[in-house]
């Protein structure tokens, strides 16, 4: 039996960055996207996916033995003023076990066939599926519509049991029609696109995390709004980018570290 | 029985303005605090009180014939660019009942003995009380210390019931030390200064909604969190405003409409 | 006899709209263009129109019963800070007597057709005309040749004779040709467009207030300057919405409020 | 004969600063205040004096055989892009006759004494005079009262037989009361100080340009506005310097150049 | 003997513009390119050329007798402030003499046929050139190799032997190959471009100036670095105008003011 | 035989932060300062001190066995954007030897006993000694006077004979008096200050590296400037650092790696 072949750092980096077309979110996202951290050279045969790049989920792709992390929130948000304190204690496993890491945080909301978004649409079995809300005019979600109307019940039930909400509730705040067609996703913290959906004439928007001022915007704008949860809604854009890499012959991982927000 | 005597409407918004130093204010917060909706000249003689100017709270003042209503979120954040849609919704009201719209935002955070952070702090007994954390040098919270160290079921469990969480549950992330003596108070969204309170020797931060981003860092800071609902934290300041518009002689009623977030 | 149809407030929006190409100009105006005040949904019979949303226009237009007033001059220009103040004073009675308001700005200086330069160029037969004056990329104005060239007090007489002054002059600055025959037109408050009125080569620049730095200029650029007043050389475009109003079947009223400036 | 005394230009120049407090106004005016063009060295006799630094009133200047020329309104305005066009013909007699050029915009409209508003304020006898209006917290005009009430027909009148407006009319907005006993005074355009004025329950603002927004906001706000010329309301500062000049034993020229504005 | 025909200053300024393409560089050079100083209206015979408008090579160009002096370093970077001091001393000579002075800085040293890389390239005899090398978008250097690679010795001697220098060494970081086939140039201050020269697979990088942080930034990128000196490495722009200037039939001189830099 | 005591590295930082007042250039240094790389809790015992933070002086001082590196130039101007590349290949080294990194820029520029100005003034024995030139309202040179003046080639050969560097020529611009008593010292890239020490009436302005623009601004200023290289002039203020850990017990030393820029 071979081992699998593995492949050069900076041949999966572009890969995922063509993929994911990393360069159009340059100017519009806050994450530094592709590589973090990593050398300018170095082979990979094992890569672990998570949701977050925490000291948690570092260590577990530490104790995987991966040579690659791949996650959706990373370590750089307009640059990293120091290398002290969290940090440091993230960074220092990073470079310690040469374990590089590759973030995509936009880009894999927004992608409309590998994404965050794109996942819950499939989960949903969306039909007409389009592009929805943007930064910087670029999409970060995705819209489209049942065939047989959910009530706001089932489609509570339905994402409770298919999310990994670490015991969470999904919070619904129903204040939209009660047949339930049209549905506009931004997962993670995507209340602030309740506007947008409104006016696209969308039933309901599914997102993560709220915010106190959506409650009121909601009824007035008489939408339905599911919170499922940050981390839950998150899962399905690193979770594509496994399956691409073991198509390419990689071994993976994941690594499941849901926070319940 | 004579009737109360009432306020002029500017003589009422002087002293709040007074006593809440809103002019400190005036360049760290989005809100306009201060008079948001109301015309040069009326008489006061109801006043209600809420959390939010939702257009279900506008239409509870109304019916409760009130003159004025003291919010602490209110309709501008930098401006109204439009009267339409849903700000047409909120303001239409306001201006066609003649009830005035008075809102304190930050300045109701962070004031010491009237704020949110302090009502918490009240509640909880906590000794030793200092400001605690600070937007463009302003104070938006408060810290101290209690003499019997809670658990975090304790303070959980707490909490929950002496706050108006509407059925929801108050989530602790207990990543700090088990027996919690130094207590940091954010109201609201206060995640973002969970570094601060790590770096001042808090054992816990309470707050009222929860970020992502939040949970990696309290497990890496070794703080404990407490979420305790944005609206369930932020009931204290606009009702120390109702008390004291009572002092001054004028009817007062409290609209209760919890978000639940 | 039937009564005049009517039509959706939103429908009455969105021809505006369309025809002002209002979304060419969302960046570089600072007035919010298109619907400032209004419900979602209302129908309009009768239509106002009026240079500036002042009180007193506001109030001719409850008196006439229009169900909307279209101005050039709106409320708000970069976001209303407060519905307080001489900003209640207008908004009020807009809320209180279902009067919604429609504002077009720059749209409306730069349109070549139903614009007040245009209305100019009309009034003076200009020929071979061409847009002119730009605010970030967008045209505010127009510019075309006479037949038969004016002297300078020809040309005062006649702006004077067939403008609304309010009995003030028409101010004259005759630095450049004594024949005029190329003519740049940017009404309002124009003259920082002198220098692009020279450098196009046009005799004279024809606009509505003057400001103190325009006289040496004009003097060393040898250009003509007419100031005709701003009020006086607005009209035109809010005329021309009204005979669009006119043409889909509504019924209209033009409220003169001339300000002699 | 003995020649007179004469003075360095860096002596000239030091003596108007501080009397000016120009360094205050350093960074809230557009106006590079103090010498803005001139050697390093020079011996001021003669030194004339005007409000704008045209083309023309430079010529009369050199005519005038003068060392220096003080304005109120001079050539660079955050920097002069480049020495060409307009700009090359009001630099270059500057430069080949010695002539050196000094300005103080701000710094001389809200000196409290040798200013352009307290020049009007002691034509018209105000009493009980403080300082009015400011731009990024230095004032820039001044306020107060006479003893006996105006009417506005006289306030015109005096205004009109006082200042030097090259035959335009003072254009009085009589909204306020009948009686004016309360004075602002902005020089030059000063309508944006319209609010501030009325909060400091002012019965009039003098000023001297107007700007269009300004009628609806004056009737509005119940408060009297007097337009007489832009020109008209700024000589006052450039005749205090001369006094000055006069009395450090130079010669002086005043050079009259109404615009009309 | 006929005298040369001259042309107006006006035809030489648009002649250059277009072929340097200097309104492509109008928003990302601080340098105001084109004619910087000199009137409306003036007849050119002569024409100097210089790397530096400094006070020394515009009383060398007066005393050429030249109607305008080409320069890559201007007076105007972001605007001139004030007409004093050394600004004074440069500007008076120019207009004193009708010295007409044209600018051309990144349009220069980004030209690919023209421009001071260029040069540079055309010097060691580049092949394969390509634009190198941006700022805004807009190329400042060129890139190519040679046939037979260089030495690092031999590339310095080759420098130093071409160059104008001023006596000063052409300073040598050979951190890179031995070989040198792939050449990068930005000239005059280029170190900022060393991660793109080396990120596109250059062996060297030619510039003028080196800064301190170039020289731990080369040895880790490990490329070499020629510091050819800032002056000697930017004639060659100028003189490309200069052999321009004398096709179109004028009279030139080139200024040759080298600084050691 | 007892080894030396050591400190804890939060200790460490703390005294150099207090000593240096790094709080008082947080705003006005692109530089992180204070402790850049490094775990919250550590031992020291041995420091390393250099000018740069190079891939080749950590190697040093990982060779050395320090524990912490202190330096005048970091990594961190404005953040670190992704830890990759050079960026990778400094921080590793760091990391994986837990080689803690303090920064001290223009705090160390600036300070008027242990900083690198005040390090050459002391060479050259300067009396009267003052702060001179400012970033943000922060000092980073000193000034000051000898009793004896020195003339041009003195200095020249006086710095040469002191300053390590590194087989390169102290470049001498002796455009200002031949007698040079009045000194003003900006260590670096200083030549932005020319003009604040020519008005301040220095003689000569010492500094680091030079830019083109200076050679014409000196000539035209009349004042001296020595060019005695970047790094040479900015060993000084390590070295103090490196006295002062001395002091306290620790073992040091100093990595020297001279640029020659």
């Amino acid at each position: 039996m071979t081992k699998p072949s593995g492949m050069e750092l900076s041949e999966l980096v572009e890969r995922y960055d063509d993929r994911l077309d990393t360069d159009a979110y340059a100017d519009v996202d806050a994450s530094a996207n592709g590589l973090q951290v990593g050398p300018e050279e170095a082979d990979v045969e094992r890569v672990a996916f998570a949701v977050d790049a925490g000291r948690a989920t570092i260590e577990d792709a530490v104790d995987a033995d991966a040579d690659a992390l791949v996650v959706h929130h990373g370590l750089s948000w307009g640059g990293i003023e120091r290398v002290t304190g969290t940090e440091y204690e993230r960074i220092a496993p990073l470079v310690e076990n040469d374990l590089a890491l590759y973030v995509s945080h936009l880009p894999l909301d927004g992608h409309q066939e590998l994404g965050n978004a794109a996942g819950i649409a499939e989960l949903l079995d969306l039909d007409d599926r389009d592009p929805f809300g943007t930064v910087g005019g670029e999409y970060i979600g995705q819209r489209g519509r049942v065939d047989e109307p959910f009530e706001s019940d089932e489609l509570t039930t339905g994402l409770l049991s298919q999310l990994d909400t670490d015991g969470e509730d999904v919070r619904a705040m129903t204040f939209g029609p009660d047949e339930i067609e049209d549905i506009a996703i931004v997962t993670g913290s995507g209340v602030d696109w309740l506007e947008d959906a409104a006016a696209a004439g969308a039933d309901a928007l599914i997102t993560g995390e709220g915010k106190q001022k959506a409650y009121h915007l909601a009824r007035e704008l008489e939408i339905n709004v599911f919170l499922a949860g940050h981390y839950a809604t998150e899962t399905f854009g690193v979770r594509s980018l496994q399956e691409l890499a073991e198509e390419w012959g990689l071994e993976t991982t994941f690594i499941d570290h849901p926070t319940g927000l």
